[in-house]
């Protein structure tokens, strides 16, 4: 066997684990999407057996000797590998780290305990009742601590970042927490100016309903093909949580309607459209291999939040949409008109729960997070002093305070499900949104324009070659650096709010 | 390792596949229900890497150690095997011996063969034009006898059983030739009286349409209710080829429908809710081994005939069931009473297409399609002399001639797709139908006064008993002299076709 043969092997174990992942993101759609009740129990049976068997795929011993005898000869000047292949060596490596990295045991008592955990936290939040699954948590919390030493181990990372990298890989805690404070700094003062500019404004008005599901369905479909939706390739359907699965040729998007109120709703389906165009730009040759797949959630969220926030909440799409959504729906009156719609879409109103809130808000519930949970994994603190934190530091950074867990430290599935971690990329995802979209615009000026006719085209082949079409070919910053001339910069995502929320509608 | 847990290790390794199957029966439902056009090639690519991982499970060298050591511990007074566990083994044995037995090189050649076939059939059906498909059919044939020879050295079996074997375990060419021997010599004078009894009967009248889509579903799901399909374990939806798949505790249903007949398509619902049942009943013990799988193919077919061709088009169940018609289109006038609605439901006429046959002229289809591909396959005709024989068998049974080759040996996919031994289970399955019924009713003479209230419940209880619970414990010849006192018997089916045809509408 020579080295390049030992790259070989790798793409064709990998190519057939990418398969069998295609296989479990179609049955989970399905799970959501169409299971009904009683298909759970084999559903649950079908999914564990081939996460198992994708697990045995990539821990089995040749995987470690392939990749030990593909890293040596990286560098060959007969045989040596490309930058794609280099970058799919690299995620191979991260893959395999990731995957060796905890012992079965452990893999084991973190889904028992994450399964127990999220059981009781679905009784504890209604009830507002925290120290009903304060003991599943901290167990939760252990095990999570546990495997995160085990990761940082392998793969040469802090607790936090060995943690983080499941979901941002290369992530830095470090890098985050300057970007965070001078979010958390700025973002006060900003809230302040935009409370008081907006109370100057005319009130937002709530079209009255009913909007039929129908209606709202056709509305959404008309809007995923306006941004470039192709449904030969995927399909809109409905589940309790909308999300986007499937695999790239055949993206499954859900969402869910309420019939009195249509507004946030078609935000949803933009939402997702956005994750369901990146997933569907990924690079072709690279199908099925590490570095052929979404590069990270930051960089996913901010696919869905420059079609959501960036590009569809502004006051030129806001123009297009208003006259489609007022037929859609048999309407009228000045309620639906484009100058209202808009005041909708650009409401501002600090509150408790993050889902909810608005873009100018959203970064202070994921900084408190990002630092409790760091604070958490890192034994800074203790899951005692958790409703406590939470308070004081949603005080700090929004001036308000949660009246009871239910609207505090009980709201979010995250880390009671066992995904620590993770809350930064939402707003790491915010702001990349903002700098992708403002680079666009700068080398198109006539995107908004366009966007103000519902023609995505040009905003769309710009994102296909920036970032859609470089799968996880490079870093996150890296990615940035090549798309926008620099790194994560916090000014050019207040800029986007100032801009926004500080000017007359 | 011990004999006893070599069994063990089995039932382990097809727990694995039998998970592995169910997600691809998952992934083939979603294919024809709910997958764009743009999906296929990926989905072909899944499919294609859990098929080859589902091979891989059964021929690694380890299973047929396992094997071998179980089958001689069998008898063992210490740790032998129950009588459920010994069928278990018998069918691993089975699945075992059908996977080994082909050379990769033949499978490859053969899935390559029909595939060109398959697509060739496409247009030469159309086209009428035979000789177009005759060179590509004859390569499937010349593969099929290969690996038929191969399957018949492993299994030691002849040819034609050998292929057999794939649909209906244990199936025999010969005894099949005997029960359709006499068929066909009954049949032909049966069907004469029938159309004279009919011709003095006051002819059926079809209602007229439209009838739209979403009360036909209606009124299909209303009806899969009344038969004890329970929508908490299976859905129903739309396909171009009508089919049941899914898994027992999520049953996917599928039909089509034609906005101007209800009549068909009801009934097509009411055949795969009775493929659904049997699968839905199989024994809970046994799920993912061979033996907790429906018995064969003629044993399925007896479940949707049982209840298409037995309990619903019952002179009971339709005075049930036209009432329901009428309210669910809002129709009116006589031809939607109930002796109208049983005169369409059982009206016979010879033709020349299989899939449009009534129950007295069906068996004829089937017979001329088991004669001649069986002397196809023993080489005792050739293909240049099909169009020819096919005429005159027709003739010989149904006194018709096809005008042309479309109406004739190109009207069916299976040969052009390389299903071989398949076509005697549809009869085999009418027969069992007509035999498991008149037993049923024997043991609970009030089944035919429930049916007329749209009650199946001791019709279905007697079937999970006596039918779906024994999964594939027994042969089919075993499971029907358990269920009926003795095997199949012709004379049963045919007294079945007497009193439903012969008798006063």
């Amino acid at each position: 066997m020579t080295e390049q043969s030992a790259y070989g092997r790798l793409e064709t174990r990998f190519a057939r684990l990418g398969a069998l992942n295609e296989a479990m993101a179609v049955l989970h759609w399905d799970s959501s999407a169409m299971m009904p009740s009683g298909g759970a129990e084999a559903r649950g049976e079908q999914l564990a057996q081939l996460s198992l068997m994708a697990h045995e795929l990539l821990v089995e011993p040749g995987v470690a000797d392939w990749l030990s005898a593909a890293e040596t000869q990286v560098d060959s000047p007969d045989n040596g590998l490309d930058d794609w292949r280099r970058a799919n060596l690299r995620e191979m490596r991260r893959a395999h780290s990731h995957a060796t990295a905890l012992p079965a045991r452990l893999v084991e008592a973190l889904r028992r305990a994450c399964h127990t955990c999220e059981g009781l936290w679905r009784e504890a939040r209604p009830a507002n009742d925290y120290a009903r699954v304060k003991p599943a948590l901290q167990e939760v919390l252990a095990l999570t601590r546990e495997a995160g030493q085990a990761k940082a181990a392998a793969l040469g990372k802090s607790l936090y970042d060995a943690l983080l990298d499941q979901y941002e890989p290369d992530g830095n805690a470090a890098a985050i927490e300057r970007l965070f404070d001078e979010l958390a700094q700025d973002l006060p003062n900003l809230l302040g100016e935009v409370l008081e500019h907006q109370a100057k404004q005319p009130a937002a008005v709530l079209p009255a309903g009913p909007f039929p599901v129908e209606a709202q369905a056709d509305l959404a479909r008309q809007l995923m093909q306006a941004l470039g939706f192709d449904f030969r390739h995927g399909r809109l359907d409905t589940s309790a949580h909308p999300f986007t699965g499937g695999v790239p040729e055949d993206v499954r998007l859900t969402t869910r309607y309420d019939d009195s109120d249509f507004v946030s709703g078609l935000m949803g389906v933009v939402h997702e459209t956005g994750h369901a165009l990146y997933e569907r730009g990924l690079p072709r040759a690279w199908r099925r291999q590490p570095v052929g797949d979404a590069r990270g959630m930051s960089i996913h969220e901010s696919q869905s939040l420059l079609f959501e926030m960036q590009a569809c909440r502004s006051r030129d799409f806001v123009s297009y949409l208003a006259p489609l959504a007022q037929s859609a729906f048999a309407g009228s009156g000045p309620e639906w008109e484009a100058d209202n719609l808009y005041r909708l879409y650009t409401r501002v109103q600090p509150d408790f729960i993050r889902v909810d809130a608005d873009e100018v808000t959203y970064p202070a519930h994921v900084i408190l997070r990002f630092r409790l949970e760091k604070a958490l994994i890192e034994e800074r603190m203790t899951l005692d002093d958790l409703p406590g934190a939470w308070a004081e530091q949603l005080e700090a950074l929004l001036g308000i305070t949660p009246p009871d867990d239910r609207r505090g430290c009980l709201q979010d599935i995250h880390w009671y499900d066992g995904a620590w971690g993770y809350f930064p990329t939402y707003t790491l995802g915010a702001m990349t949104a903002a700098q992708l979209f403002a680079s666009a615009c700068s080398a198109h000026p006539e995107i908004p324009e366009q966007l103000g006719r519902g023609d995505f085209s040009t905003l769309l082949a710009w994102l296909r070659r920036h970032v859609h079409g470089q799968g996880s070919r490079f870093s996150s910053e890296e990615l940035l650096v090549r798309a926008t001339g620099k790194p994560l910069d916090p000014k050019i995502f207040e800029a986007h709010l100032r801009g926004r929320y500080l000017a007359d509608a």
